[in-house]
C-alpha cells in the first residue's frame, strides 16, 4: 500500500479529525490507489477520496462515471465507490473478464449528477455531516470549499494539504521499491544519454537519448534539465541546440515518473578532461552531500544537516558558496517535506525518501551539481543509487 | 506569437477589462511564451502574466528568482519582468552570452519577496489598483484571491478562466503550426507502435514503442491509451501485460505535447481480419466523424454538428449509439472550448481547432474510436492528419 495509514491516522488524531479527504492527484492515488487519468493531465476534473478515522466508516472513492474504468482496473484498497455524472458505455452481460464485469457493477450505481454532489451524499451517508473533517484544499477548485460549506452547515472543514503532506513524508516499502526503481531509470537514462555525447552533438539530442531510455524501462519523462558549457549553468536549463564541444560540462538535474513515483537526481560529466577548477568545486559540491548524508538519521535536525552541508562545501573549495536549501523529500510528489533549509524546525525520521543536493551555479561558465535519492533507515541512509556522485569524465 | 491578442482584447472590451492576469500554466505560456517550469510539474509555485488592455500600460511577468533562467532563455514576447524569492546564482561580469548577460540583469530587480506581493506591486506600479481586473481564478492556491482583494481594496477583480478559454478557441497560425506537428508526431507514434504487433506482445510494449517515437520527436508523452481486445473497450486503457491474440482490435486514443500544444487522436488496428460486425462499426463511426466534418464551418452551430455526427452513426450500423459529446477543442490544454455537446449553444469559429472523434466502448468484447484533429478554414475543415481514419489491419 502506497498510504502510510497509522501516520494518518495518528495526525488526524492530532488534528481531532473525524475524517480527511483527499483532492489533489496525488492524494487521492496516495490515499487509495486510485490513479484518475483526467485529474493528472489537466486542471479541473474532479475526484476525491473520503478517509474516516479508525472505527468512523468506510473509505471511498467519488470519481466521474468516465473513470471508472480506472477503478475496475487498478490495484485499489478503496472498495466503496461513488460516481457522478454520465459517460456512455454499453455493457455486455457476457463480459467474463473481471475488469469488465467489475466496471458494468460500478456503473450501475446511482449517478450523483456532479462532484460536489457525489462529495456531499457520501459525507452525509458516512454519517459525517456534522464531523470535523480535514480537506485537501488544493485540489478543489475556486468556490467549491465555500458550496461545501455551505451545502454542509453542520460540518466543520479544516484545510488539511499539510497534514497529507505531514503523513507522505515517511514512506511505505511499496513506496521505497518504486523510488528506488525511478531513481534507478535516471541513472540508466543519463548513462544512455552519455552514450551519444560526442563532438558536436546537441543537448536536444542528448535529451532524445535519455528520455528513450525512461521511456524504455516504462516511465514518463517529467525533469529533463540537460545543458552543456554555459548552458549548464542555467538552473532550469531546457534542452536547445548548443552543440557539445571538447571541455564542456554536462550538466543533468533529471527524473521521470515510475508508477506515479518521481525522481530527482542530478550528475555531473565533462567533455574531456576538466579544469582544476571544476574538478576542485565539483569535489567540494560532492563533500556537500556526503557530509549532509553521513548527519541524516532519525532524530537528526534538518536545519543542522544543512548547516553542515553547506559548511563542507565551502570549506571544501567554494569559500562563498550560498544555498535556500540542500535536498528535500520526494514521492509521489517532486517535492515533498521536509525541505532541508537552515530554518526549518523538522526532525529526519526513519523512513523518509530524501533528495540531498548541492548545486552552484556560475552564469557563463558552469553549473555543478550532486544529488543523491537516499532513504532514512535505522541507522543512518541507505542509497537508492547504483552510481556514485563522482565527476564522470567522457573520453572524446 | 501563441497568444490571438485581438481575440483577447476584444473579449476584455466587452467585459470593461482593464487588464487580466494569467495565473494557470497554460495561460501564463499562452500569454506571454513563458514555461514556468515548476508551475507545469506541481500544484504551488505561482507565475502570472499581468496584461493590460490596449493603452492601458505594459504587460508584465511575474515570477519566482529560481524562474528567472527561463525567461532570459526562451522566446518571451513580454518584456517587463518581476521577480520574488530568494536563489543564488553566481553571476560573472564577464559573461558573454547573451542568455547569461539577461539573467544577470534580470536578477539585478528588486525582489518581491513573495509571489502575491510582488503581483500587487505589479498591479500597483501599473496604475491599475482602482481597476477592474479580469483574473484566471484556476492557477491560484486557496486563499489567494481573498488576499489578493484585501490587499487591493479599490481594484474590481473578476474571475476570468472563462474568459482566457474562450480567447484561446481561436488559434494563431503559431499555434496551428505547433498542433499539426504534435499530431504528425502522434500518427508517427502509432505507426511505430504498429510496427511491433506481433502474436504475443503486450499492450506494455506497443506503449514503449509508441513513446519511444514520441521523444523522438522531441515531444512528450501524455495521453497513451492502448488497448487489446475486450481491454480495448476500457475508455481511459492503461497498457497492462494482456497480450495481443489474432483477430483483437488494438484501440489507440493517444497524444504527447510538442512545445507545449497538445494531440489527441484514435485510431483503430485489428491484428488479423476483423469481423464483419467490427468492420461494420468502425465504418459507421468513421462516417460520424466524416459527417461532422462536412458540418464544420465558420457559422456552424455546434449543436448540430453533435445531432449530425450521432444519427449518421446510428443510421450507419450501430442504432443504439449514443454519446455526451463527438469532439472538442485542443490546444495548449488537452479540453479547449468549445465541447462538441448536443446542449452547447456555441457557434464554430474560422482558426479553431478541433478534435472530432465518435468512439464506442462496448465491455468485453472491443472499443472503437475514430478521433482526428481538423482546423477550421473560410471554408470548411482542413484535416491536421496525415492518415485517413480507416481501418488499419495488421497482418499477423
Amino acid at each position: 500500500m502506497l498510504l502510510n495509514k497509522d501516520r494518518l491516522h495518528a495526525r488526524m488524531a492530532e488534528l481531532q479529525l473525524d475524517a480527511v479527504i483527499a483532492t489533489t492527484p496525488e492524494n487521492v492515488t496516495y490515499t487509495s490507489g486510485f490513479w484518475a487519468l483526467p485529474q493528472w493531465i489537466r486542471r479541473g476534473p474532479q475526484a476525491y477520496v473520503v478517509w474516516p478515522a479508525p472505527g468512523k466508516g468506510e473509505a471511498e472513492i467519488v470519481t466521474s462515471t468516465a473513470t471508472l474504468d480506472l477503478v475496475a482496473d487498478q490495484q485499489i484498497w478503496v472498495e466503496r465507490v461513488r460516481r457522478y455524472g454520465a459517460f456512455h458505455v454499453d455493457g455486455n452481460p457476457d463480459a467474463k473478464d473481471p475488469v469488465s464485469q467489475r466496471l458494468i457493477e460500478l456503473q450501475e450505481a446511482h449517478d450523483h449528477g456532479d462532484a460536489l454532489s457525489a462529495l456531499v451524499a457520501g459525507i452525509t451517508d458516512a454519517g459525517l455531516s456534522r464531523a470535523r473533517i480535514g480537506i485537501d484544499e488544493i485540489g478543489l477548485m475556486p468556490g467549491q470549499l465555500e458550496a461545501l460549506r455551505e451545502r454542509l452547515p453542520g460540518a466543520s472543514l479544516v484545510p488539511a494539504a499539510g497534514l497529507f503532506r505531514n503523513a507522505r513524508a515517511v514512506k511505505t516499502p511499496e513506496e521505497i521499491a518504486r523510488l528506488a526503481r525511478v531513481a534507478e531509470i535516471a541513472e540508466r537514462s543519463i548513462k544512455a544519454a552519455l552514450g551519444v555525447a560526442r563532438e558536436g552533438v546537441s543537448e536536444v539530442e542528448l535529451a532524445r537519448a535519455f528520455h528513450a531510455q525512461t521511456v524504455q524501462d516504462d516511465a514518463f519523462p517529467v525533469l529533463g534539465c540537460i545543458g552543456f558549457g554555459e548552458r549548464s549553468a542555467l538552473m532550469n536549463v531546457q534542452p536547445s541546440d548548443r552543440r557539445l564541444r571538447q571541455g564542456n560540462v554536462i550538466r543533468f538535474d533529471v527524473g521521470g515518473r515510475y508508477r506515479h513515483y518521481r525522481a530527482d537526481i542530478a550528475r555531473i560529466a565533462t567533455f574531456g578532461e576538466p579544469s582544476e577548477e571544476v574538478r576542485r568545486y565539483h569535489r567540494a559540491l560532492l563533500a556537500g552531500v556526503e557530509r549532509a548524508c553521513e548527519l541524516i538519521r532519525p532524530g537528526a535536525r534538518v536545519a543542522d544537516v544543512f548547516e553542515a552541508a553547506v559548511e563542507t562545501v565551502r570549506r571544501e573549495g567554494i569559500g562563498h558558496y550560498r544555498r535556500n536549501h540542500v535536498g528535500h523529500g520526494i514521492g509521489i510528489d517532486g517535492y515533498d517535506a521536509p525541505s532541508l533549509t537552515a530554518t526549518s524546525d523538522e526532525i529526519i525520521e526513519a523512513g523518509m525518501v530524501l533528495c540531498v543536493e548541492t548545486p552552484y551555479y556560475e552564469l557563463g561558465r558552469w553549473g555543478l551539481q550532486v544529488e543523491d535519492m537516499v532513504v532514512v533507515r535505522a541507522d543512518g541512509v541507505e542509497r537508492l543509487m547504483a552510481t556514485s556522485g563522482d565527476l564522470i569524465v567522457v573520453a572524446p
